[in-house]
């Protein structure tokens, strides 16, 4: 069974999603610990709630490779195999993203490369497009630039405020990183340049 | 009934598509010119198969503005109302885009703002997203950059080439840009900072 890492700075509603496809069995891993670099973040409670190991490691007034230290620290200690942002608002020095390389996951609220960076379904509404969604993308060392494992399309309606496309866009979030988080844990995942290409056989130990 | 000007420099599928449409009585105008500034473009041959006003306006040689004006001066004299580029391998100048502005429709095969420029399903099969399209967008002084009428999503499939994925896009095109040309003739477009939104009441003179 592979150990989850989840880092997160907000609500954790991505990380409640892993949590019950989990719990269920669709994905067949456990959660060794949630970090957040938030104290008040409400996931960081939702995890304590759900009997998890949840954990505040500070951010702020530290350097990116302090904390990334003290995060990689935090992570081996409980032998962690692979690494979920949910909403965790920090980007990752170089030197732990190459610790856990082609191990961390990330989801963002568009189709990437569409609407990199901060407020993308604002960006989506504002530049008029007919179709947003979301990406699950593998972390490398820029933002939002990592080989994409799965997406999903959202129409975007007339009516929309960046509320309800928001909404609509994190029902398929939760589904798509259960989808990634499962091939990632099976070692399915098969990275060629940028193209993430899905082996059908399915290897329990890789 | 409304005018249509198509101005195209290669096979002109997208220019056979509206000219289906328009002989199905699904887009209520007629083609009054049909231009190429390739003289070898199949797109020339196939209007004038179809009986229709099929010009070859030079484009090498001249300058932009040159150029413009020899089509701009060839599409009043047939008294068009609207532009659709269909293939056309030209950036049309600044004059060009005033004097029919809010009128000239071009496709593109991509989810605009995704992969501008050439080589389109190229760019979007190396960077690995699983989904692409096509955009239908009213044209501005940019390159890809006007106000979207209509998309399209097609899945990028693991076995893909360029030449299948853009196969599937053509269909797409096909579809959308009848679909946004209707619109467009109908007077039911309206733009709203970048977004265009489509009136519900068709209202035939505007």
């Amino acid at each position: 069974m592979k150990n989850i890492g989840i880092l997160l700075s907000g609500r954790g509603s991505n990380f409640e999603a892993i949590a019950r496809s989990i719990a269920t069995g669709d994905v067949p891993a456990r959660i060794a610990v949630v970090i957040s670099n938030r104290r008040d973040a409400a996931g960081l409670a939702r995890a304590q709630a759900r009997g998890l190991d949840a954990r505040f490691i500070p951010s702020q007034g530290k350097t990116r490779e302090a904390f990334d230290r003290d995060v990689i620290a935090a992570l081996e200690a409980c032998k962690v195999d692979y690494v979920c942002l949910a909403g965790f608002m920090r980007v990752l020095g170089s030197c732990f993203v190459q610790k856990f390389s082609g191990r961390i996951l990330n989801i963002h609220p568009s189709l990437l490369p569409a609407f990199p960076g901060i407020d993308a379904q604002k960006q989506a509404l504002e530049s008029g497009v007919k179709f947003t969604g979301c990406t699950v993308h593998l972390v490398d060392e820029g933002i939002d630039t990592g080989p994409i494992v799965c997406q999903a399309v959202v129409p975007v309606l007339e009516s929309d405020t960046v509320e309800s496309l928001s909404a609509r866009i994190l029902e398929q979030e939760h589904r798509i990183y259960s989808e990634a988080l499962k091939l990632l844990v099976e070692g399915r995942i098969e990275v060629d340049g940028r193209r993430v290409k899905i082996k059908e056989t399915v290897t329990s130990d890789e």
